[in-house]
């Protein structure tokens, strides 16, 4: 089950503050169903995606699966769950990753906002790399998420950042529905 | 057929020498298809879209239409063709911009390189800027490809640069489907 005729498979980034991360990794879903390549999104960031992405994805159904992970923890700040809590979802995200990677079911893999679980410290640095180092070398691998640490950017073999140079909010504009959720 | 509840419709840049850029819009083809909207994307760069996209995006007909524009003007500057026939093909393009908008069928349009078009001079500044501004107030417009000019960045609601930071030619690897084809 491996993508016909690939050579070798990518560690891919998507990172900085600008929008359109995790949006090209739903394209990357697009393109790869026009292959008949079988996808798996783990989505880190409970609650990250809206009615829109989550409506929308059903399209890609059955060949990209959509698994949520995480409890949560854009708002960890705010929230009063123990910060163990956080990790434990997180450390429990990457064993399912680990799983879906070994398994070399999905050409593609995309673990959507991991970035956050490490720039939290939910998981670790370790923890991460022994994980992707377990695909195999025609398997694809996209890690979205602002604050990409210099390690990973190091490991990957395509680093793309999404910089910011004018948002609405900078005129006032409000989060519009089909384009922010 | 306006997009209901949308307060104001943007005008968006997907810009810079990185990738995702086409690839965000297709994207965003599948959170809008989730709220059950139709689509436009018109593409100006005949033959940028590889077999990949082609057949993942019938997946979300009807809801999104592909149209194609253009003589393949990636390749100018090889090509024999007259400049005046890659002239007449952009201005042509851009009469169909006009139409979709008009008819206001589409919440979302997507404008796929058209900053190539006018930075290889194929269609003016001019002649653009009316076209997007036929757009009624709840129209989103995304625009991609790199070099987008600054009196359309001042336009625009969102600007995103995709910049590039590692690519994998810079390790020697060769181009890889399902992620640039």
């Amino acid at each position: 089950m491996t993508p016909k005729g690939a050579k070798k498979g990518l560690l891919i980034i998507y990172t900085g503050n600008g929008k359109g991360k995790t949006t090209a990794a739903l394209g990357m879903c697009v393109r790869a169903i026009g292959y008949g390549w079988k996808v798996c999104v783990i989505q880190f960031v409970k609650g990250s995606w809206k009615y829109g992405e989550l409506e929308g994805i059903k399209r890609l159904a059955p060949e990209v699966e959509l698994r949520v992970v995480g409890e949560g923890f854009v708002g960890i700040i705010d929230d009063d769950k123990d910060i163990e809590v956080h990790r434990r979802a997180a450390r429990e995200g990457l064993d399912m990753v680990r799983e879906i990677l070994v398994s070399g079911q999905f050409p593609l893999v995309i673990l959507d906002e991991l970035n956050v679980a490490l720039d939290l410290g939910l998981v670790s640095s370790e923890a991460v790399r022994d994980v992707l180092n377990l695909r195999n070398e025609t398997q694809h691998l996209v890690i979205t998420g602002r604050g990409a640490p210099e390690w990973l950017q190091d490991m990957a073999d395509l680093v793309t950042e999404m910089r910011e140079i004018k948002h609405p909010f900078q005129k006032g504009i409000l989060a519009q529905k089909g384009i922010d959720w």
